[in-house]
């Protein structure tokens, strides 16, 4: 059976009755694999023709009517017997947690934690490593050509056949981020030859924005089809936010330890230690945390070469690691000492999403000697973490104009073996801030349809202040799109059936369809309602664009109702056909009170 | 002097006190030309460093606090001399204007005008066209080699040279649209050569929406930037709703007069006379409309092409001449005269934007056959309106996926002999309904890029209902935002600046001058005040995004000010500048109080 079969309606598990789900518009159901354990969730689209659409589905159990969720205990460990039946890894006492992990070193009056409940009341746990610090990636089993449940689960998400999921992770042009601490997770890939996929940024500050607030964030962002979600947080209760971020989340959580490490010694770069950095990444690795940005390209060596800049470092970590470079006149101590990172890494299966430190904040700045240096460090890095068996993607820019963008993917992927590149749009001008998730989209559509495997949303808010619910879904479907057009325009098998199951709902009317199969159904459903409230407008054969008198779609069926299908008939009978039309009116629009 | 030279400050003619221009951040200025009455219109943004930027500006007198506008008696005709100086024109009588020419041919009780209010109550006048009918276009004049002073406008303007503007129009490589009816308009100029240029869509519907609604949307919509505004009711009133809008728009006005002679014979499209569309051509010309679509390439022999398409036609004009060139079983009438047409529209200076009603409305439909026939009409139909005169551009899709977009602008250049393209996003895929402005503005980016001259705007309303006035402004912002960053991808002179002036005050921390040098100053700083509203927060150091203990900006800066700007002398003193780094105190941000 091939994984296109296992996709056929016959087999989709459907966990509500199909009346329920019809009245909907769409529900969530599961494709099953090899085994009972394993189900991928999609979302199944009931058209009012009878047919139905299946589309990927980011959401988790959340959207599923008889999962029992509860935010306080947390999502249930669905791969946790497949690594315990790997027999590769131990549960052990764990690095104790610590007042400083959640900035609580020096407690103010205004410090600390809000009150009790905000510590993560689920389920004890221990956390989990490779035996002995074996590796135990999706690399190592790929290169040994073990098939994981993880691959079977993304190969059915991705519909293809285990075996691409395999290959394309053991030669490095894909990763599959699954931390063994993080077992609540529904296994995604990130790779060229997939669809691309996006991040969401979440993260509170220093300045604004609470633990509840970015678990909520995170869910709405994968309501809306984050694949992935960063929690970037750099205020207080960093540990803790993380923990039920994690402990919530069905997708790959990434982070930046730097911003944790820089915290514990107040802010100040210079008092930063490998030390500090590794036991930080101990610690988000025991919790779960699946991928880590690294920001080891920034050397020593390349700092000068931003002070000619427009705008300088704008990466948070490229500018805390030049910082200490130049304080101590020392070369990085995340470059020195990345091959005991690697080992870390390894052993809970913490994907490497290697850091652009110096990548360009302004259109000025866009490929210069600063990015492409750290470029070329980030390619020997990967190849080092290859040696280790950790799964590497690396991260790109920024801002660029458009005709800077294509010698970004292109010398990424030469320069990184194909490695995935992970890009943050980029912006395409400077001159729109609050619309920069556009500025930004414009570039990403394109990046992605070169090669870049996933986008790092921007959101409207991006330069000047947090995102708040809005702006996140307003990033991740300004997002989506951009991935979607690349998808198509790479050819990605399938892509192309959701824009005809759209187009077509549009040509026959059928409005519930079209809003039902939109990114943005609530969006869509509303701005029809906007100008044409009553409920049979949603069946009318026409729109308020152009009103029922006249409407182009209409005049469409019509040629083709009047003449068929088939081209040499219609040249044939065309005169006669003509005739036939002026017999019945010569309408081509309904009659309507005026 | 070059046109550099002319818009030195010192050249720029400031209308109002340095002082109160400064307070708003902003004001409007002129760039005086070779005559007293030549005065091009910029935007001066004062920065707070004492530098100032000047921007395109396409918002009209409205924006000058000195300029008398009164919307019921219209701009006051800035090029009347010009026009009659030439000598070459000549009032006539004009055709009368009927009731039907306002759709009143049937009145119904909730027919007819709302109040006699609606009727325009500025000064007379009577049309205006070329003695014995002879060819009054910028092409004509461009030819014989006269640098007019609409081309002078544009050249201050662009800033470019006016033999640039002569020969760029005089090759049919762009078009300068000046109804010589239309006296009120600043001229501008559309073509590859030249900024990439943005239209709006309005107009009224059978279903919503008033005469008041319509001429506020369109001095709204050039107020954020449209270059040009389309007027496309459909309903009643269209004859008065355009005389408001001509009377009082700055920027040339395009229509569709298929559509108003469509509701001369009641929606009937079979009802079409070459006679009542000539009528309605001639009746819009006297008028002042400044470019007229027409659908002249949709040929007999194409229609049964678009049989077998997933959504037909949807072109509302397309559509209109297929089912008339089916109901009648013949050739368009507009493909039939039209040389007589190019007569009419020599004598007035109306350019013609050749329609594309066979172009793609899904992407399964991108680029096929009927698309590409009709493409080839159209190449033949510029090269008779060449003959005639007629300045042209040629209009383009439409729905069609990235890898298919450069195909199309390819094939236009090709076939069309260069003329300007014009077009309508396209969208890059079908599945994103109330955000297809983001859809549509990455593959409007993409094609402005590799050499499309205007950008026809898409609202996020597309595919749902009428616009208001938020969909207007989201959707010229989001084709102001496609344009710019094509310019800047082209390489067009100066385009940079605005990016880099941007920049700099976003890595200096000058809020102020972020937001008002933003494409939508207004929104960029209600976002920034929404995280940190305090007056303090827009003078400080840092923003929401990172908070003030650690901001990637300030750390640049510190590594600029420590390390100065000289590569050798950076690398030479690093060490030693690292110890004064340490001793004054290590500190990369600002010690705040937490």
């Amino acid at each position: 059976m091939t994984n296109k079969d296992a996709r056929t309606p016959a087999s989709v598990q459907d966990e509500k009755s199909e009346e329920a789900g019809k009245s909907i518009g769409w529900h969530k159901a599961y494709v099953e694999g090899s085994r009972p354990d394993l189900r991928v969730p999609v979302r199944q689209v009931h058209l009012t023709n009878g047919k139905s659409v299946t589309l990927y589905d980011t959401s988790g159990p959340y959207t599923d009517p008889l999962a029992d969720t509860d935010v306080r205990r947390g999502l249930s460990p669905l791969r946790e017997n497949w690594i315990i039946a790997r027999g590769d890894t131990e549960e052990y006492a764990g690095r104790p947690v610590r007042p400083e992990d959640d900035g609580l070193r020096h407690t103010s009056p205004r410090g600390g934690l809000r009150n009790l409940d905000a510590v993560f009341p689920g389920r004890p746990r221990q956390p989990r490593r490779g035996r002995s610090g074996r590796p135990v990636t999706q690399l190592a089993y790929a290169r040994r050509g073990e098939i994981t449940p993880e691959m079977e689960f993304v190969a059915l998400r991705e519909n293809v056949s285990p075996e691409v999921v395999r290959e394309e992770i053991a030669a490095g042009r894909a990763v599959l981020p699954v931390n063994v601490n993080h077992p609540e997770i529904e296994p995604m890939i990130i790779g060229k030859r997939f669809l691309v996929k996006v991040n969401a940024n979440i993260g509170n500050s220093a300045v604004t924005s609470s633990i509840e607030e970015e678990v909520e964030k995170m869910t709405w962002a994968t309501r809306w089809g984050a694949d992935t979600v960063m929690d970037l947080s750099t205020g207080r209760n960093i540990h803790t936010t993380r923990e039920w971020v994690l402990r919530n989340s069905p997708v790959p959580i990434g982070t930046v330890p730097l911003y944790q490490a820089l915290e514990k010694v107040d802010g100040r770069a210079e008092e930063l230690t490998w030390e500090i950095y590794k036991d930080t990444v101990i610690e988000q690795a025991e919790q779960g945390v699946d991928y880590m940005t690294v920001h080891a390209g920034v050397r020593l060596p390349y700092v000068p070469l931003t002070a000619n800049r427009k705008t300088g470092i704008v990466s948070r970590g490229g500018s805390i690691m030049a910082a200490w470079c130049l304080a101590h006149h020392k070369e990085s101590f995340l470059y020195e000492n990345f091959e005991e990172l690697c080992e870390i890494l390894a052993a809970y299966d913490v994907t490497y999403s290697l850091g652009d430190g110096l990548r360009p904040g302004s259109i000025a700045d866009a490929n210069d000697e600063a990015q492409f240096a750290e470029l070329r460090t980030l390619g020997e890095l990967n190849r080092i973490a290859r040696r280790f068996h950790v799964q590497t993607m690396i991260e790109g820019p920024g801002h660029v104009p458009m005709h800077k963008i294509k010698e970004n993917i292109d010398l990424q992927q030469e320069i990184c073996d194909e490695a995935p590149f992970y890009t943050l749009g980029p912006l395409t001008t400077d001159v729109a801030p609050a619309y920069d998730h556009i500025t930004s989209g414009i570039g990403a559509a394109m990046i992605a349809w070169w090669g870049t495997a996933m986008l790092c949303y921007v959101t409207p808010k991006e330069h000047l202040g947090l995102p708040n619910r809005d702006d996140v879904k307003t990033g991740v479907i300004t997002y989506k799109i951009a991935a979607h057009a690349a998808d198509l325009a790479k050819g990605h098998p399938g892509a192309q059936e959701w824009d005809d199951a759209l187009s077509d709902a549009r040509f026959e009317f059928r409005w519930e369809d079209q809003f039902n199969l939109a990114l943005d159904p609530d969006t869509a459903r509303e701005f029809h309602d906007e100008t044409l409230p009553a409920e049979p407008a949603k069946t009318a054969h026409f729109c308020s664009m152009c009103g029922p008198k006249f409407c182009s779609m209409k005049i469409s069926q019509d040629i083709r109702r009047e003449h068929g299908g088939d081209r040499a008939e219609i040249e044939q009978g065309m005169a006669q056909k003509s005739q036939e039309f002026a017999a019945a009116g010569n309408r081509v629009y309904l009659p309507v009170a005026d």
